[in-house]
């Protein structure tokens, strides 16, 4: 509430510097907030922290700001990617967004056997997850890689990783006790984390057949009821933030 | 994957019964599905459990089921409300189906100072009810309050339930941690929980601050990023079942 637009660009930022808006941030406050030049921005562009600025000119397409001083300082997220099984559109901008809000440092679509979308619009994606860090006050913006075979993106996988494998069927252990356990007992070898969920048709048996095999592989139950695939990806990045993450830390500005 | 189509009735389920299917559900049996009579579909009317029936008459908006076997016993979800402040169509039916795949008990908006959103659309919010509950394979329907301001939600409160405060801003403990905290030492005078999230914008200070004060109120912290909405109900309510809840429990027909 109450705060200032906050913009992502891709400029260095630093006191007295000059940054150019990219053509739908300037549309955006001129035609949408009316801003009229010298009203206060936010800025962050994932490296410097986030700076107060001000609008400097604002023509049509265009707008330039001047930086001013720096809020706060840089700040990762925790480091967790997020492996999911494309959906469709309504329903892969929300988990595209809520993984945000959630989080993630890296979104790595894959393609299982019964994943049906296997074409993802990149840009549109893209422009979703800048706005979803603006919104949520993030300092960075999670990479967004390619889609890949689930086979290809676990015959590549780092050995310092845990994929946590959101399995309906078969035995599996609740999240928050694995999760708690991991916490309680660390891999050395294994640090960093990761979450795999399925398309909306589940995992078939022998994929999860092979993936429980892979010693990197964490399978867990996410309760009775069968989760829709964002659901299960929500769900997953919320416990797992909850008991490993940063889900102790508070919002900036906001407390005494 | 594979299972029957679950469908929600009103009437009673025993061995033989006749039952007749709603209008709607007699169309998408018909011109969805292409059902021409003789399939098995699954039923509940969150009283009876689950059984298997039999497509026996279907005509142009009418169909009719006689049951045969009964699947699964009754099972109630855990005893959590959800209290939240109605937000715009899109993430309002998007709250709304999370909630039931995260297995809330009752929904109920409250209507908060800045809350935008005052009236909804009760019929559609119970079709989606229906429709989430029927796909996430849940034995119950939530129940939906009409909207009430919150004060006069918070005058009436049960004396058996605590409420649990997603707090964006001021000093809260993190969810998980207050949580198993609870679990641990549990209030033998509130064993019901209730979950309470705010509008877009926030709750007040005001309202924060009364909130505070009230003996049945646990405020928690959500971590560093500024959640939207449906967001913040989401989380609040995966870690809740994770800690309190069912999250230790599996999908039937699925764990051998």
């Amino acid at each position: 509430m109450a705060t200032a637009t906050r913009l992502y660009v891709t400029d260095d930022l630093g006191p007295g510097m000059p940054v150019e808006a990219r053509a739908d941030q300037a549309h955006y406050l001129r035609n949408v907030l009316r801003f009229k030049g010298g009203e206060v921005v936010h800025l962050f562009n994932g490296r410097d922290g986030e700076w107060r600025a001000r609008v400097d000119a604002l023509g049509k397409g265009r707008a330039r700001f001047v930086v001013e001083e720096k809020r706060r300082d840089q700040r990762t997220s925790p480091d967790l990617w997020l492996l999911y099984a494309p959906i469709k559109r309504a329903r892969h901008d929300f988990l595209i967004e809520k993984a945000v809000e959630l989080g993630v440092s890296r979104l790595l679509p894959v393609l299982t056997g019964r994943t049906q979308v296997e074409r993802v619009k990149e840009e549109r994606l893209q422009a979703n997850l800048i706005e979803a860090a603006e919104q949520c006050e993030r300092l960075d913006i999670p990479a967004l890689e390619a889609p890949l075979a689930l086979d290809a993106r676990l015959d590549g996988w780092p050995s310092n990783r845990r994929l946590i494998l959101c399995a309906e069927a078969g035995a599996a252990p609740p999240i928050g006790e694995a999760l708690a356990a991991a916490r309680a007992t660390p891999d050395p070898a294994r640090p960093a984390w990761a979450v795999l969920t399925g398309p909306e048709g589940g995992f078939s048996d022998a994929e999860l057949e092979t993936l429980r095999h892979l010693p990197f592989v964490l399978p867990v139950g996410l309760g009775p009821r069968i989760l829709r695939a964002e659901t299960a990806a929500m769900t997953a990045l919320a416990v797992w933030q909850s008991v490993l993450g940063d889900g102790g830390m508070r919002p900036p500005d906001r407390v005494e």
